[in-house]
């Protein structure tokens, strides 16, 4: 079986898609208003994946997860996430929360505790109401239901703009299976850092140390290529879960269909957060090439797209190559500036160390556009390639990460 | 001679102020008005050294610096500066311009060609008018006084909201010298870097080799410590000229008072462009303690000082201490959450994994003040050490950048 003889449909739904997966969101009042608690269940014992923030500050949540994924080897059934409240920087106490939210989640749907996992997202260094969030979980769990998806995907948000769901009926030889989820991305509704989390679900049977291998490969060119300003957060974490409902069971042979499959949904998801990006009103697409390596042009483009100077001018509209250059240069990676080429949209404004700038106006035009895109080869006449989705950068970012409390 | 006998005193006066320097400022066409070709020239030859731009783009003036530096094995007498043009990605022909600026300049004062250095800051890839700079730079070889480093200072300006200057007098046992020197910052006149360009002069007698090292170490600590926006211009460079004139020998014996008094004269330079950076409203000094080494602490330091979301806390005076617990946490070094600290001005508002956030209001009239104080321990018990000077994060950094040419 190859990628080529995969079929990929769009369908309704989201995270509770997949066959023996029900979903749900309801308010337990840690946010002042609307839907702050998700809970994923999945019928029996799936397959489980995450992939957990980088950064050294992890929240309690994040830990519990980590313990409890180990201690299970790669299993879960449940997933409970609150929106509201970070439980980062809480100390012994949020620790303690983070465990009552796993086991009271595992009590009311009776599970193993092993088999639950946790994320929170939100105000950091606030301690997290334990027993509203356990009153949370404990209603969400009685109103689970086969669609409840969408109800989930609200429930995760912060001040996100809009949520973030995919599902996707993929056909294969060896036959059907759904792969969905669910994603939030950065917004402020207290202090909070530009947090994402993600959950995919699949009725796909996956062995937990595929279905590991699949989310890392899927995650590094979708959740960790896009970039909205650079912040890395103590909470960020995507889950993954797989419970083979669909009869569909994946091996190593079919391992690069799945992560294709998986790809098609995280990939919509990732640019999601992006296009809700805070104060964001273009969706930037970045191309690398002729990188000495993939890591180094991933490299270059994660710097061009944390570039502030090369964000403004997006913002607006000025196609200012000569700045494009310039974090090329700077990313430390090989450079050549005498071959490099530097191209917006389908304009090429410098090649072979010459600048076209007469064809300034045709690429301001593009940069009009809500959908932006900005290609750089690094010149080393190398085959390393990447690609990276970012937003600009305008006055409302500064506004709203600004204004809090003043 | 320690560093405690050292007595500095501010004077008027800039790059000139040190015996046997003249310098000047003149208009000749590059830009649309004002000051934009410098001229600096000391008397006799003088010990050179200088610290370029790591950028892989590196303008032609930095090519041409580069090479007479090599040259003259660490000397130089002259040293023309434009704005309002970097001479950067322009090609062959850039080069041929930088070479005739620094020919031309050798040719008006009287010098060896290999005794100048030359620079440029202003818009990326469009050519420099070589007639202009020519003739600027021969007006100004007429025009070169004792008094003229103020209008040095001002010629290098793009949209810096003011001209950076600073002398000192300096006495030793051993006796008096100089310490005088100019820089630029980041403004927008064009699209632009933010270039930074610095001349140091002296009239004590340094070896090239020690002066080198001097200027690195002081750049380092000064130069190197400052940032507004991460971004690293084409043009970067910062020049020293020590010409002996006060009969003051420094010798390896000597070289840590020598260090010291190019520090002081140095470090008021480099705050002075982080004050006028673009949008800036706050100065604010980063100090990080508890690092696993002095590198890793100026790695946090400098993550810090590039977080657009604790540039716009600070803007809107919001205590975030959350957002500096974690940009330290995803900074790449060593980083314990459980015994870190954060303190704003003198108000601890994290310590030992709990947070304070009952003496954020006081932590607030700290952040609307204009010098604002961030000091962040990373709690690895480690002695690395560094200080860091950044501004905040404004709307008016957006409407700067993002409106060129729209």
């Amino acid at each position: 079986m190859t990628v080529a003889e995969l079929q990929v449909t769009s369908i309704d739904g989201s995270v509770a898609a997949p066959e023996g997966f029900r979903a749900t969101g309801v308010s337990c009042g840690i946010k002042s208003k609307g839907l702050d608690l998700a809970l994923i269940v999945s019928d029996v014992t799936a397959s489980a994946a995450a992939v957990f923030t980088t950064n050294k500050a992890q929240a309690a949540p994040v830990l519990v997860s980590k313990q409890r994924l180990a201690a299970s080897g790669g299993r879960a059934r449940v997933i409970a996430i609150n929106s509201g409240c970070a439980n980062a920087c809480t100390g012994p106490e949020g620790h303690v929360t983070a465990d009552a939210m796993a086991d009271s989640a595992a009590n009311a749907v009776g599970s193993d505790p092993s088999d639950v996992l946790v994320a929170s997202t939100g105000v950091i260094g606030v301690a997290l109401d334990r027993a509203k969030v356990i009153a949370g979980i404990q209603g969400a769990a009685a109103a689970l239901t086969r669609d409840g998806g969408p109800l989930a995907a609200r429930a995760i948000m912060t001040t996100d703009p809009f949520p973030k769901e995919k599902a996707v009926l993929v056909d294969t030889p060896i036959g059907r299976f759904t792969v969905g989820g669910i994603a939030k991305g950065s917004g402020m509704i207290e202090p909070l850092m530009a947090t994402m989390l993600a959950v995919v679900t699949t009725d796909a049977g996956v062995p937990p140390a595929l279905l590991q291998r699949a989310l890392q490969d899927v995650t590094e060119v979708t959740f960790n290529a896009i970039s909205v300003d650079g912040e890395c957060s103590t909470n960020d974490c995507v889950f993954a879960l797989a419970n083979g409902a669909s009869g569909v069971a994946i091996g190593e042979a079919e391992l690069p269909v799945f992560i294709e499959a998986l790809r098609r949904v995280c990939e919509p998801l990732a640019i999601g957060i992006v296009r809700g990006g805070e104060g964001a009103t273009k969706l930037v697409t970045i191309d690398v090439t002729g990188g000495a390596s993939a890591v180094e042009a991933k490299r270059a483009a994660r710097a061009i797209a944390n570039s502030p100077l090369v964000k403004t001018a997006i913002h607006g509209a000025d196609p200012n190559w000569g700045r494009l250059v310039a974090v090329a240069g700077r990313a430390g990676v090989a450079f050549n500036p005498e071959s490099a080429r530097v191209q917006l949209g389908d304009v090429e404004l410098f090649a072979n160390g010459r600048p076209y700038d007469e064809r300034a106006p045709e690429a301001s035009r593009h940069l009009q556009q809500s959908d932006v895109r900005v290609r750089v080869d690094l010149g080393t006449g190398g085959a390393g390639t990447a690609r990276m989705w970012t937003c600009d950068l305008s006055a409302e970012y500064v506004r709203i990460n600004a204004e809090y409390r003043t």
